[in-house]
């Protein structure tokens, strides 16, 4: 099956996406019998592209560098912009990979809605849309029947959504913790080892996973849109989600990381939610925890998530030392759980 | 849709699972239109019964206590032993949930395999059949159009297998490594707090995890055992799993666990397989690691499996605490799985 790729946004995941198709290139034609052509690509300030014919992934990832216009691929005609390219790229899929607007989500809602009312299923790495606007795209992609789907929003493309959805049939989700912002972890860990948050930070920033404002990072924001989608998604019902409390990491001294270390526990920025009868409470706030723990024992950009079930009791999921290459096999792996809808509507 | 059940073996996981089908009873009806009846059960001491009409699973729940005679259950016809019982049982699903047996799997092997000629779906929660005649079941299975499924084997409902399965797609295993029997870790873990093996040990029994022969937890089989299965399932291929090392932790003293404590590390059993040309190796011995490690973090009678993979690196799994409500958790979710296909297959 030929599978119609779409693009908002070229950045390094995008690329990495790209670069992940090629290198699977064989596998994904003679084990799944898919084939893949990119038939738009739009970005914000490097031109955007239509393709009829569609474009070869693997030509794209060697002809696009970082910040290379877009408009010089042969085999195409530029296209003013975004809502342009969805407009006219005819695509099975649309890959939202634009930079996060913590606020309200925009422009990515307005993408990824427009490109559902098309028929066209939607992918995105973006967390906003999923904290903002879940039930609303989620109900819109049911009635047009195609996917939304979103798994690289929380921890790249370890399976958490996916895990929720084809691992706990019947299971029904009561609360959430987890360690989710990597920026923060790598903080608190190279605190551990006595150096300064300054020090870490710029860290952070050289390892390119601090996010382009670090107040996302140090002061919760990123966790709390992260645990915001989790409860939307994995505890579903009519009630609100609210956020309790968001603290960040940016108060903690040196010395109240040393002191918990000297306990015998460590320093972790916690993300919770949970359900009571008038709906799902959001925290975020640094915890001390156990060093010996679930919570403790993720160090540097490593996350984990713990999920407590009714039937299943409680299970955590921990994602090793992430890096982009995670985040492109997201996109991937929400690519081939939409290839399989496919597969099975064009079969009927 | 009606799902008519069979059972070879009626212990304390049967018993549990039809606890927990009558307590879900309305949530199966109403959410997922499943209507579950049983229309056999087998033991090998307690007499063995079919019924055309179909037993209500919570009038068997209340029905059958601990070491009840079977025949004595109403609307019912006595049947000589399993394989009448299989062959006279008309069901969609037969959970077979015998006692272990580590030397070869059977008679598991032998009845899962009459139940698949048969155009039956097995679940099942003994982990032996899965470990030794996997391929060929596996294989028997699909010529016949019906599933076999194993959730339980391994870290009882908490999705391993499932997750490899469903949320791993284009991803290939590289290696395993885990904490995967309960029994060694509890008495690992009692041991850092200055407790004898014995009285650990004794403690497993009373929380009735132990093996009936503590022999299979202390000398590794049962972590051998489950990582071979494990390795079956996620590192397809045609080359051999061969065992290369398997000690357990009876020869450990508690002065070589409170040494690894001094050194800030833990005494944990850890089963791995790793493959190379030659085909998939397999060792199970106690390793010193950190205690703030994801190996390090699991107490008592907590699993943890560590999934090592191309595409999404290494991801970890961990489940807290489990009882028998999770090996029962198990069986449902695998009797969902199956049922999906069943729905799919009478909508064709």
């Amino acid at each position: 099956m030929k599978l119609k790729l779409a693009f908002i946004g070229m950045g390094n995941v995008g690329r990495a996406f790209l670069r992940l198709l090629q290198s699977k290139r064989d596998e994904l034609e003679q084990n799944h019998g898919i084939t893949c052509v990119v038939t738009a690509i739009a970005t914000a300030r490097h031109g955007s592209l239509v393709s009829h014919a569609g474009l070869d992934p693997g030509d794209l990832a060697h002809g696009i560098g970082s910040g290379a216009d877009i408009e010089a691929v042969a085999d195409s005609e530029p296209v003013t912009d975004a809502s342009e390219a969805i407009a006219r790229c005819s695509a099975d899929i649309l890959f939202e990979t634009t930079t996060l607007n913590p606020v309200d989500g925009e422009p990515a809602v307005t993408h990824i809605r427009s490109a559902i009312l098309r028929g066209i299923s939607v992918v995105t790495a973006n967390k906003a849309p999923v904290a903002y606007a879940y039930r609303e795209l989620s109900r819109l992609a049911a009635d047009n029947d195609v996917m939304f789907r979103f798994e690289g929003t929380v921890m790249d493309g370890c399976p958490v959504f996916n895990l929720a959805e084809f691992c706990l049939p019947g299971a029904r989700v009561l609360s959430l913790s987890g360690v989710l912002n990597s920026t923060s972890n790598l903080i608190l860990t190279g605190m551990e080892k006595g150096r300064s948050m300054a020090e870490c930070l710029l860290e952070a920033q050289r390892f390119g996973i601090a996010e382009a404002n670090p107040d996302h990072d140090l002061d919760g924001w990123d966790a709390m849109i992260k645990i915001v989608a989790l409860a939307n998604v994995l505890m579903p019902g009519d009630q609100p989600v609210t956020v309790a409390d968001r603290q960040g990491i940016k108060h903690l001294t040196e010395a109240d990381v040393a002191r918990a270390l000297a306990d015998g526990q460590a320093v972790r920025l916690v993300a919770r939610a949970e359900t009571s009868s008038s709906g799902t409470a959001i925290t975020v706030r640094p915890e001390r925890v156990p060093r010996s723990s679930v919570l403790g024992c993720v160090h540097g950009t490593s996350n984990v998530l713990i999920i407590d079930t009714d039937l299943m009791g409680e299970i955590a999921v921990v994602e090793n030392d992430p890096g982009i290459g995670q985040t492109a096999y997201a996109l991937l792996s929400d690519m081939m759980t939409i290839h399989q809808k496919l597969a099975r509507s064009r079969k009927e």
